[in-house]
C-alpha cells in the first residue's frame, strides 16, 4: 500500500468510466480528501505531446511497436513526475487508464502478447494500482449504435479487436483479484458508484466512506 | 549477415562520424552500390517528430527513462519501416548511431545500466549491425574548445558523463569484438577512410573494394 492511494479505472470504451471517474472524484473531495486526477496517454505536458503523437490521425504508418513503445514513456514520464510525488504526499491519485490498458489493448487486442508486460516493467517500476476498477461491458454494447446497416471489413476487424481487448481484460482481471475489482457496466450509473465506494469503504484510508 | 550490409558509425559528438559517413556513401555509390542512408534519433517520418520532443530544450522536466522509451520507439520504427525492408531489398544501410549510442550514453553516461539493452531488444529484434565502425576519440578533444576559462559545475558534470560514454564504448566494443571496429579517431580523415575500406573489403559483398 502506497502512502496515498493510487485507484485506475479500466474498461473498454464506452464502458463509462469518466462518469464514474468524476463522481468518486466529487464524493472523495467532498469528503475531505486530496485528490489527484490524471489520464492515460497524457497526463503530464510532455506526456500529453507523446499523446498528440499516438493520436494523430496523420502518423498512420506507425508501427504497434513504436506505439506501444511510446505509451510506455507517455506512462514512466506520468509515475516519476505525478504519480509518485502525489503518492509520497499522502494524496488520492484517481487515473482513467494505466497499464492495463496497454496490455489489454495491445498485448491481447492486437495480439502482441507477454512483450507488453516486458516492455513497460521498467515505466511502472513497482507503482502498481492499490485499486482497479474494471467497468465490464461487452462491445457488442457499441456495436449497437451502428446498428441498422452493414459493418464493412474495418468496422469488423475492428470489431474483433475490441472483443480480444474485452476478453483480454477479464484474463487481467482473472490474474490480479486482489487488485482488480471487476464491476458489471451494465448496472445503473448509481449501481455502479456504490459498488465503488463499497469496495473502497475496505481499506483504512476509506474506512468509514459512504455513499 | 543479411541480404544486404548494415553498417553503423558510432562515437561520441565531435569524433567525426558524419565526415566518414559522406566519404563511405559516395565511395560505394561509385562503386554501385544502391546505399541507404539514415540516422538515429529519426530516419522516418516519425522517428523525426519523435526526434523533435527528445531534443526540444522545452522539455527539461523529460525524465530518462522516458527519453530512453523515446529513442527505443524511434528505433522501432526505423527497424521495421527502413532498415529490414532495405536490407531484404539488398541495399547497403548506413546508419548514423544506432542502439549502441542508447547504451553508450544512457547505459554508461546516464548510468542507468543494462536497462537500456533490456529496453530495446524488442525495438532492435535481432536487426542487429552487421558491422559498425567505432570512432574512438577522447572527449578531452571537446574540452580543449573550451579553453583558456574555467568549467561550470554544469559543464563539469557533463564532462564526466561525456567520459562515461566514451568509455562505455570501449566496453561496448570489449563485448563485441566481432561487429564492432574499433578506429582511432586522432588519425587523419583519409587514413580514417582507409581503414574502413579495408575493413569492408574483409566480407563477401565489399570483396575488391579499394579506396
Amino acid at each position: 500500500m502506497n502512502r496515498g492511494c493510487f485507484i485506475t479505472f479500466e474498461g473498454i470504451d464506452g464502458s463509462g468510466k469518466s462518469t464514474q471517474i468524476n463522481l468518486l472524484e466529487k464524493k472523495l473531495r467532498d469528503s475531505g480528501y486530496d485528490v489527484l486526477l490524471s489520464r492515460e496517454p497524457g497526463g503530464t505536458d510532455i506526456g500529453e505531446k507523446i499523446r498528440e503523437l499516438i493520436l494523430d490521425p496523420a502518423n498512420d504508418e506507425m508501427d504497434q511497436l513504436t506505439e506501444a513503445y511510446l505509451y510506455a514513456s507517455s506512462r514512466a514520464q506520468l509515475v516519476k513526475q505525478v504519480i509518485i510525488p502525489a503518492l509520497d504526499d499522502g494524496k488520492v491519485v484517481i487515473c482513467d487508464r494505466f497499464v492495463d490498458s496497454s496490455i489489454a489493448y495491445q498485448g491481447y487486442g492486437r495480439q502482441m502478447g507477454e512483450i507488453i508486460e516486458q516492455l513497460n516493467r521498467f515505466a511502472v517500476d513497482g507503482c502498481l494500482p492499490d485499486i482497479t476498477f474494471l467497468l465490464r461491458i461487452e462491445p457488442k454494447g457499441t456495436k449497437s449504435r451502428m446498428a441498422g446497416r452493414e459493418l464493412d471489413r474495418i468496422e469488423l476487424a475492428s470489431e474483433n479487436f475490441h472483443y480480444r481487448t474485452f476478453k483480454g481484460y477479464d484474463e487481467i482481471a482473472t490474474k490480479n483479484p486482489g487488485r482488480i475489482t471487476v464491476i458489471d457496466g451494465r448496472n445503473s450509473v448509481d449501481e455502479i458508484h456504490e459498488a465503488i465506494i463499497a469496495k473502497l469503504a475496505e481499506f483504512d484510508i476509506f474506512k468509514g466512506l459512504q455513499v
